[in-house]
């Protein structure tokens, strides 16, 4: 930590200071440049961060520089992590799709979807039981008897299954079914959440706070890791900006960016970035060359009278030219798709 | 409902939209224009969202008319409500101060920033005992032994208690001694936590999501108000910008925007919005004449070893200049601050 | 300057980095701390800026200190300025209403908005005649028609003239009609017509780039400054966001941030921030009340046939409800109102 | 046109508006729903746009349907076109790459430059004459001298040359040397200076300014169509969101959602929106199969003494490895890069 003070900041705004760092157990080292004083902290940074030395007489500002995230970043742990559901990688040698409904309505209609996944070449089922919707009279998914559902299917395809959880209660319910739990934009800084799910025992899907910055979204996967958890895969799935013509605009920079800074693998979600049918396959595409560890979209057989976030959902011939997609620049990025099997083991 | 037609859109596409809409139970009447076709729909508006009818062949735009909130809504409502907290009025003909601490931390720091309060003339006071953190190393609040000491400074001054819920499974304890909840920024779309406090007995203070435009905000309120619970008041506390100088930019037109709206009392925050002492003043002055019917600062005895939020808090001599403002600018506007012994009652 | 080194930071990077410094003609001081190197730069920071520092080897951030701005900083002119404007002054003892329409149409109307703005105690006639448009199919403007009409009105009306210039080789026209020239929104990063308005000899009213941090606002204020022109006056009018409620968000914090770093006045445009009539009463009271040096509005005599912007601009009744409050507020904040005498002088 | 009535609102407000609309010659048919009237306009919109309808007694809301662009809309000229630069084409059927210095330095860099650029398969040179720089105290560019060095370095290489114009005075002088005029982000609604490029004679690149809409946007290369000159290529070059870690947010899902709205060609510029060299990369792999028609990407023999933007220019083992991508991905894209012979003709 650094603190630089202002051009009029006295001496005894400085001997306050070390004072204050020395007082807290820390050591603080003052260098003298024409204009300015700069005083470097050394010690316990997080301790330095409860001092308010903002608000000291005399101090302009006050630098951090240590990472605010440690066991998700990749300063102490320089090679990339792959994490496993249910057999199925996600990592750095892969490029994972993961397909399903956008919400669970009927037996029926979520195996169909899975068959359409499968074909497609998904080895990963989503698909969502818990609803978390902008308003109160919008469908609010089936609860357990959705999640009984992507059981069964799950049983009849061999597909493991990702599915959100949208309050810390409902946890232990939720991964009772469920290989994965899927953290959902809108709860990417509820922390009782974040807490539950990191000692769920089952892998964690982050989505990204359509508000949040990557700094942010690390610290909210730095929630999960310290109750012990690091099978945390990352999803980017677009941020809130003035642009109109699509519901969020997809970060794709974040794909490359969050990699610099952590370990934890990271997908994207062209779906729910665009809400546009339209946008998937060409934002598809640009998730996989930008170096994307998987892709998860929406798939309906019937996107016509989905009860949710049907004008997203791709149909069958969509989905053709997806795999063929995926397939092809998979292998461009010198990478490979996880086999079909894997995931039955 | 209005659905506007594309100028390719063919007699089949509007007579496949006509049967969709009549099917669902509504009415549809097709307008011919010169280069376009609308048709208005007459109906229950949330059945025909869940149409798609965005995705139908040859449709350009599917215009929302109704607002998508009922309860919380001005247009069945329209004298301005006043929300009573243990007496105290928050509403239109007021202009009702909340202060306090950001978080508690001991008994003699919160007595002596609640009698700092009082002593500005505010009638409620505000603290939190369950702090959700950014970090997870940051100070998470003291919990229920926090609850207590604010029950007992409760006691000593008479200030009706104000404190943040963070999850919906403690939502029953924090209610067992406040008077008031307030659902925080990050957890405005925490929609297991709103069904809670909408179940509580107790008015709420819902904060606006930095993220959140003022539609999503009014049906988070929804939320609360559907299930049985309309004593809401609005926060307004700023919304994320690309701008860095302020932690937040606060958005002040939302005081008139929302009263326009909505019946239910607004009021700001100045404090949390800046993320600086030297805005508190200035913003508070505003919030006053724009119209707000509250303002919420935290202040505290010794800002420099606050555990939280420590820089923006106000100290002695700002709260009396803050008293002399506030003061002055309600009989301006024509109103009167809530009186103490009120409190009492 | 402070550069802070990556934690593998070589010997060789850091001496790399001392004799590049050095090089320029600057001093480097390193500082070792635990975990981090700190090297401090003393000398040029306008050179060092261009030597990037950032792309080199081992260096994990760079943090500038003094700010990017020097003549319009309070730096080193701590005492807040006052510009005058034909004698008009807008300052930090003054409180300056600014009022008249968008865009002049007719001397008909135009006179009559002037004479309604000067009834409310305005003391600046504002009215465009070279509008910037976002369609190049909506009204641009009279041109020099209109400034001539502007002329002719202040002849009546002894009102001093503020109107937009939108080109710099309009400058020259523009300057030998009005009192005080206007960069526009959309203008404020158009580099040669900053030069252009620098070298005019006129005062200068420079708005707010609706996507402008306000550092790059006041390095734009500089641009005109360095020419040699120091009477800048500020206006902020609201920042692009995702709030679609209002055409922009007033950022009314902007106020007390830019006179703590800037010497220049500030005033406050609540019309173009809000687009809505029903926001610029509250919106003009909180300006005042923030600290605003003035307030600037549309009035139109007939907002219903008005050629641009007709939906904001204040109507008889309004505006004496503005002079009631801009009079009350100006005194509560220890100001007093230019007295229409001096613009005559 | 649709206006959608208040539910209080009187038959005399309907009258009104109806003969409103009749005196401005346009036609207005009335729909009576359950609980609401909406008002069909049929005429010219654009005339209309200047009756201030939302503010009329009664009136919610007014819906425009009509695209506000006409010569640039895809609505009248389905087939997207192509853009010939000294007879490089820039289209649907290629990826054009064009490279060079951020700024021209000497005339050695920007050979260097140029055969790095050719090397990597670029047939088109970029280089900045003049510079629209946020700092006054930043390189403004070599100006004159600058466009002689482009031209020089086309006489060696046979690249034709694209550089920026930043004022509307300028426009003759840059258009006698270049062979395609540069708009930047900052003079996007610079609309004096579109008019002067849109009357030069020479094909344009409009950058997307940093602030503005797609639908902003297309407007302003409206105006530049307006003039007579629809050779216009639009760039999408990343837009400013709360992100702090890319300089802007790429706005990847521009590509596709502007090719449908508009004929014109689109590119992208991966170098200015991240503003870090290890982002160039995955960016422009994702613009390729997002479906850009080219890629513009800053390369500098020796960045770390670049005189502007050095932090993100590419270098040597930098290009290569884009040559390989764009040449793999171009293919996989069904599209071919224009032969360098081309250049010559």
């Amino acid at each position: 930590m650094v603190i630089v003070m202002a051009a009029d900041a006295t001496p005894w705004d400085i001997q306050a200071i070390v004072e204050l760092v020395e007082a807290a157990g820390g050591e603080a080292f003052v260098s003298r440049g024409v204009s300015r004083i700069i005083i470097g902290l050394v010690g316990d940074v997080d301790q330095f961060a409860t001092l308010n030395l903002r608000g000291m007489p005399g101090v302009r500002n006050v630098v951090r520089i240590s990472a605010k995230y440690k066991l998700v970043s990749r300063e102490h742990h320089s090679e990339r992590s792959t994490v496993r559901v249910a057999g199925v990688p996600i990592g750095p040698r892969t490029v994972t799709l993961i397909a399903g409904p956008c919400a669970v309505e009927t037996l029926d209609q979520t195996l169909a979807a899975a068959r359409m996944a499968q074909a497609a070449g998904a080895t990963l089922l989503r698909g969502g039981a818990y609803k978390p919707r902008t308003s109160p009279y919008a469908f609010q998914g089936l609860g357990e008897r959705g999640l009984r559902i992507l059981a069964e299917v799950r049983e009849e395809t061999g597909l493991p299954v990702v599915t959100e959880v949208v309050g810390a209660h409902d946890v232990e319910t939720v991964a009772s079914y469920a290989d994965m739990l899927q953290v959902g934009t809108r709860n990417m800084q509820n922390f009782a959440l974040l807490q539950a799910v990191g000692e769920a025992g089952r892998p964690v899907l982050l989505k990204r706070g359509m508000n949040a910055t990557i700094e942010e979204w690390l610290m909210a996967a730095e929630y999960i890791a310290q109750r012990g958890n690091l099978d945390i895969v990352l999803c980017e799935r677009g941020i809130r900006t003035f642009e109109p013509s699509t519901r969020n605009t997809l970060d794709i920079s974040a794909v490359p960016v969050v990699q610099r800074l952590s370990h934890l693998p990271v997908i994207v979600d062209p779906s729910h970035s665009g809400g546009r049918r339209d946008l998937v396959l060409p934002l598809s595409r640009a998730a996989v060359v930008a170096g994307a560890d998987g892709v998860i979209v929406d798939v309906h057989p019937h996107p016509e009278i989905a009860l949710c976030d049907g004008p997203q959902a791709l149909v069958h011939e969509d989905l053709e030219e997806l795999a063929r997609s995926v397939t092809e620049l998979t292998a461009f990025m010198g990478r490979r798709q996880p086999a079909g099997e894997l995931v039955a083991g």
